[in-house]
């Protein structure tokens, strides 16, 4: 019956079974977290949360897919890599690109003017995969935005605040947040002599500085964009510019940038910012960079992309990127998104940043796969053993009653498990504490406490074996502090 | 400029903005979580991990969409209503329908032939939604399986007594696992004069008795279907029973059915099942009804469906469901499935159970809604005040030494905020605790420390205040216990 059960199954998939034609892959761009992939995945995203929680958020969630039109006009060349659902009849879906749009989308709806939210869940970029260097099709984003009418930068430099915590709290070496404005950007070009509707495609050239050299740019700003010569080397003057509060203020007296409105308020801001900055403790994390200027259409001032040092990037010209992760938190202020959604374009400022959890992630599984400790994948405290045959029955009762009792218990699943494999198991896994019963321990109503690293075994009463363990897990916690 | 910069991004929305035919939703059958909402599920998911980890499982994840082939032939009837992704170029896609086909999909690849994991994510079904009910196209499963070769109904009963502890755990009132065969199934067809290659079809009628009336069913059976009115009549008679050891026993007497191998090797199985429930102290929670086939194609053993009998479901004629919230978790065996992706149809027996946490979540959303305790959405513990203006920095420097020392704090983002508007607050956040300061606690060195709910202040040394903070925490904390 089991054959002809399974020939039946069989014979659904085709007409020879499914060897013929059948491939076994997850879709191009995605991977699968077998369980010590999730146990390293679930320590970082803890570390995350709590720091996320640390500054008051409160979390929301919302569908992996939107309506086609929510997405449509906010991504600018990044639109094409839109995954889109079949029409299979009813409304025309896309899976959500960035948590961004989603959430302006939530405030309109729901006419939300003041939030500190964050949100982690996976998002959808039909992008080239580099698989490597943690660049996937599917990949989480950890996003935390403060939304509401507020004072100048008070939230703006909490974002960065919040990133230097979660850096420092995974332990990934030195970082460096960049920071800029789109402010300052379009002063910047404006002062260059850039047309105002080549203000957009020429931030996009900008954009790409971090992955191509300048001459690379530089083209594209001249014979694909129709730029002046002399704006485009105008812009690669300031672009080279990074510092701190002296680059600012150089920059305040620089006579083509401060004709410019928006280019001096852009450089309040910044200075500004980096005055709390100062305040918390992370003015070394920051650096003032002319060159940043992120790809999505609606930034409207503050920019942020934060890069492990010990891992940096080294732009070649396109031919297989270095050996890097790149940019492993970005964000900034977009005051514009939310009155796009909104009937009456009610305008709810905003300011966030979103952690790559996925690039972080390829650097921690890279140290866990070189370490010598074994990362552990559950979190089983006992193991119930029996040392001799026909004891299964004994075995499930001791189990009910520590699963009752709230104890994370297992056992083998085999009616006349050897001893041996039992023991073998609680080392594989890293279970510290058995308890062992045989004809005479239940007969003299005792089980056997044995501590699996020190082989040490003791008797215990049937009716203590609860409070014996408890015990001795805390015991074991304590030591292992 | 601001209006400018808004303009600009509002022309991308299309000519005269997005007020014009701009529909502010999420997709039809799916629904954002605010943060009230999240509280409750994030309360619900923690009892559901910590039982899944109790029994000793690791967690996994796989992507959100599969190859479309990967999915096809696994759902029955129900693969009309899988979503596929729109043709873009490159492989065929559709979003996962259940976790169960990705778990075989990935056990295969990985040639695992041992697991037991637990896996918490989205599955995704274009089907008639009914969100009062907590259905929806998008929604939680909660599923917990045991793969491996072991020796029988071990690991099945095992099933049942997290589902048993889960419910027990949210505290929703009575519930009972129905629990049948699909060997018994299909013997007790052939018993009945069922033709062999009407078993799926026939599985799949009575299937829908616990939405609808017998006479709907056997109408169905002969009329659509095409059966004897007399196998459908005898099968009307099997289908009323339920009981428990008793009823199998009775059954394994039963002239028809033990002649058929198939049906004695099914009862002979939920016997043994039986038996291991009665000693996790669970047979009371277990019915076994004839009339459970549940829908899915894979399952090859025991199935079970656990159902609240406090919000139990009226079956009428399909206008409209009675209100209710059905079945909150369904499962079975299924051991043919991994053979289905192996290239050499290598088999890997299974057994899971799938928690339909949105069902769950209704009622708890409900009764926190009755409830006159406000669910707190943050766990902020201190609220950094300033008593007079232009304090700012002062208070920017408490939060980040508060922060360094990991306590979750937070503050207003406005230069200036009112007294009052800073204690209301806290009020309404429910946060416990204020650090006040004003020009003399500067000059004094000392901050003022107020608990909230007893409107309590003293004053403390600045140098002392972190772990007077933490003190004053730890005694709030186990006041509430």
């Amino acid at each position: 019956e089991e054959v002809a059960k399974l020939l039946a199954l069989k014979a659904e998939l085709g007409d020879d079974g499914p060897v013929k034609n059948f491939v076994l892959k997850t879709p191009k761009g995605t991977r699968d977290y077998g369980p010590p992939q999730m146990a390293i995945r679930e320590g970082a995203f803890n570390k995350i949360i709590s720091t996320f929680k640390r500054h008051g958020a409160e979390t929301l969630d919302t569908p992996v897919f939107e309506l086609k039109e929510t997405l449509t006009g906010k991504y600018g060349e990044d639109s094409k890599l839109i995954y889109d659902l079949a029409d299979q009849g009813g409304e025309l879906l896309s899976l959500r690109y960035d948590l961004t749009v989603p959430f302006a989308r939530f405030l309109a709806m729901n006419k939300i003017v003041s939030i500190k939210r964050y949100h982690i869940a996976k998002v959808y970029r039909r992008d080239n995969p580099a698989m490597t260097r943690g660049r996937y099709r599917e990949f989480y984003q950890c996003d935390f935005d403060i939304a509401g009418q507020y004072d100048p930068m008070i939230p703006d430099a909490e974002c960065i605040k919040i990133v230097a915590e979660i850096l420092q709290s995974l332990d990934l070496g030195n970082f460096v947040v960049k920071v800029n404005h789109r402010k300052l950007l379009d002063g910047m070009f404006a002062a260059c002599g850039v047309p105002d509707d080549k203000f957009r495609c020429i931030c996009s050239a900008v954009d790409k500085l971090d992955k191509t050299f300048w001459n690379d740019v530089r083209s594209e700003m001249i014979d694909e964009k129709g730029l002046d010569p002399t704006a485009a080397d105008k812009i690669g003057e300031y672009v080279q510019l990074k510092g701190g509060l002296e680059l600012i203020d150089k920059l305040l007296q620089d006579e083509n940038l401060n004709k410019q409105k928006l280019a001096v308020e852009g450089l309040e801001d910044l200075k500004l910012m980096l005055k709390y900055c100062d305040i918390f403790g992370i003015l070394d994390k920051v650096s003032f960079d002319l060159s940043l200027a992120r790809g999505l259409d609606y930034y409207t001032g503050v920019i942020y992309e934060a890069v492990l040092t010990g891992y940096s990037h080294k732009p070649n010209s396109g031919e297989g990127e270095a050996e890097s992760v790149g940019s492993v938190a970005g964000g900034g202020r977009y005051d514009g998104l939310v009155g796009m959604f909104d009937p009456k374009n009610k305008m709810v400022p905003c300011v966030g940043v979103s952690i790559g959890i996925e690039r972080l992630f390829a650097i921690l599984e890279a140290r866990a796969q070189a370490s010598e400790n074994k990362v552990r994948t559950t979190s089983t405290d006992v193991f119930v053993i029996s040392a001799q045959k026909n004891m299964l029955e004994d075995r499930l009762k001791l189990c009910t009653e520590l699963w009752n009792n709230d104890i994370r218990t297992e056992q083998s699943y085999k009616k006349n498990p050897k001893m041996l494999s039992q023991l073998q198991t609680c080392e594989t896994e890293g279970i510290p504490l058995a308890v062992v019963i045989g004809q005479s321990e239940i007969e003299n109503n005792i089980v056997k406490l044995r501590n699996i690293a020190t082989r040490e075994e003791r008797e215990v009463p049937r009716a203590n074996m609860v409070e014996e363990i408890i015990a001795e897990l805390d015991k074991l916690r304590n030591q292992s502090k």
